[in-house]
């Protein structure tokens, strides 16, 4: 167990430079353990920095009497603390219904777009940049490394949080979570409607939180659902992460380690291929839509690899997402590169891929 | 359940060369339901491709009886199906204790080593190109991903077996387990020392093999030591894997593409850093030994992770592999760019990295 990680934390604010003179923070407090702490610290913060702080509940709808009890805490601390407070209610079992989705992705994607919706409120007001702060912590990022290798992703899903991710407007809300959401990187996203996300604790584990909960005193709530091993994260918290770490004591770590490289990876590829595009490729607007076309033979010279990549990052370029796309899509573009002029191929969300002559057309109509 | 995995394979084997007219195949028969199954097909493949066949069982003298009974087991079947039969007798518990090896690491080394000292024999024997066939599926694959993504590994790690691999003598055979040294390719190793390895299975799951010994009427032995959840790798086959699939029933297809993922990665890497050596290092050979030394101002062109990736191959040129080296040390060599002139420092194997004006050094005494 590591010493002081208020310290630690503190030094992690100010090097990364998470929070900047003046800036507004939206604090996410469910009233559990850790945006319990996320509380404390950011009010010890405003000790050392002046930023703004408000604490937000969202109320999921989900478990009656021990929802409300909740909300009721969370805004007893936040009078303590004398931190602004504002409850946001929704109905997370219709919203899933509506939308065909489980519960606990409903209740993700409601709780950030609740909290986006309040930040670029405040934002608005003031005129000063606001940030949304999440308590993720160590475990939650091992757990999301693995479900999202489980359920099957690229580097994007399998590199894990981000401790500074974007929440764009741009990005199609109901296809995929929240949690991708903020992990994409924009491009074409309108600076205005950027919301930064802060994840600070992600580099600390819930153990280290809760020992420090308990020598500060600081009460919190346990949220019922976090135990339900019924919900496929939380079984993967509670069972088969502590089972991987009696294999191997670093397992936690050896995720994290390896999701840094995937995410590395993916920088490196997206950072790659938008500068190759950036040369081989040109982009065309017609009345139809946007297109961008790409050198096919400059393509041909390339690695499997990295052509798919190349694909990818088009794809993004015309779309500001890569949702609904995968693997599949990417390799289908490719086999076009064999099949010669007059080649074509209807893609998700409208694109089209086609080849002309020397040349690989995607298009979005 | 797909239908007809011998067709399956047939065609596998077929489409990827894995076996040539004329050659010589050792297998690896353990008596247990996947190398039984293994026997079979390759003894039908033998009506349709001229080829050589024998069966090797290695006796890891670890289980008394039971053991013996797989042998004679082993034995009685290779009989049965005319195939040439040999077995080796080895003490796993005494070469881990002297290794300090884990039982199952100890047995994993012990098994490679005599399969390839046989097959290099028999190669050596009849001037004929000889491979060892292995009976890996696809659930040990998945279960070879998650050991190495739990126990910390690169790209080389997380990339699980390959179908066809390399198992050479450049190898440091103690300080890295069997898997991945027949994953590693060699560049440097002396052709003749190389022993192909086949992995025909590797696309098959665990129950379509049962199923179809089953319609065959194969007997097999079960290895009881496969059913004891003390062995790190067993608890993840038994257990985890299955948990996982409860959460997602595709876990184990998906585990297996993303390491199809990080090994074509891990493939573009060693690509492009070996071109870049290509063409911005160079290569000295001293009478302290063999130094390759690295253009600093083209270094810092490139991206951290592809600079490290560089190291990496760099090392893997002059020592014929990368073990004992992880990412702490590519970590360390990148941060010799900084220091400048005469900075140096020491790596393991008697490598060493020093700032020489413009150039890094890397070189091995």
């Amino acid at each position: 167990m590591r010493k002081g990680i208020d310290t630690e934390l503190f030094l992690q604010v100010k090097k990364q430079q998470w929070i900047g003179e003046g800036e507004q923070i939206l604090l996410a407090l469910s009233g559990g353990a850790d945006s319990m702490y996320l509380l404390y610290f950011l009010k010890e913060l405003q000790n050392h920095l002046s930023f703004s702080l408000r604490a937000m509940h969202v109320q999921h709808g989900i478990r009656g009497d021990e929802a409300v009890e909740d909300a009721t805490f969370s805004r007893q601390q936040a009078e303590l603390y004398q931190v602004p407070f504002l409850e946001y209610t929704c109905s997370v079992p219709d919203y899933a219904e509506e939308n065909k989705l489980g519960i606990e992705e409903a209740a993700r994607t409601l709780r950030y777009k609740a909290l986006k919706e309040e930040a670029l409120r405040w934002q608005e007001e003031s005129g000063r940049k606001t940030k949304i702060a999440l308590a993720h912590h160590m475990d939650d990022q091992a757990e999301t490394i693995l479900f999202h290798l489980i359920r099957g992703a690229g580097f994007s899903g399998i590199s894990g949080m981000k401790a500074e991710g974007i929440f764009s407007e741009v990005q199609d809300k109901l296809n995929k979570d929240a949690t991708d959401i903020a992990m994409n990187k924009t491009k074409e996203g309108n600076q205005e409607d950027c919301i930064p996300l802060l994840r600070p604790l992600l580099f600390l584990r819930k153990e280290e939180i809760l020992k420090r909960l308990e020598e500060l005193e600081i009460p919190y709530r346990e949220d019922s659902t976090n135990r339900d091993k019924s919900y496929a994260r939380n079984y993967l918290r509670l069972e088969i992460l502590p089972a991987l770490e009696k294999i191997n004591a670093g397992a936690v770590k050896h995720l994290l380690e390896a999701a840094e490289l995937f995410s590395e990876t993916e920088a490196y590829f997206q950072e790659k291929t938008a500068e190759w595009i950036e040369r081989y490729g040109e982009w065309e607007q017609s009345s139809r839509g946007k297109c961008i076309s790409l050198s096919i033979p400059q393509l041909k010279k390339e690695n499997a690899l990295f052509r798919r990549e190349i694909y990818k990052e088009a794809i993004f370029l015309l779309r500001g997402n890569t949702t609904e796309f995968g693997k599949l899509h990417y390799h289908g573009i490719d086999r076009l590169l064999k099949r010669g002029n007059g080649g074509r191929l209807s893609l998700p969300k409208g694109v089209k891929a086609e080849v002309e002559q020397k040349r690989l057309l995607l298009e979005k109509f």
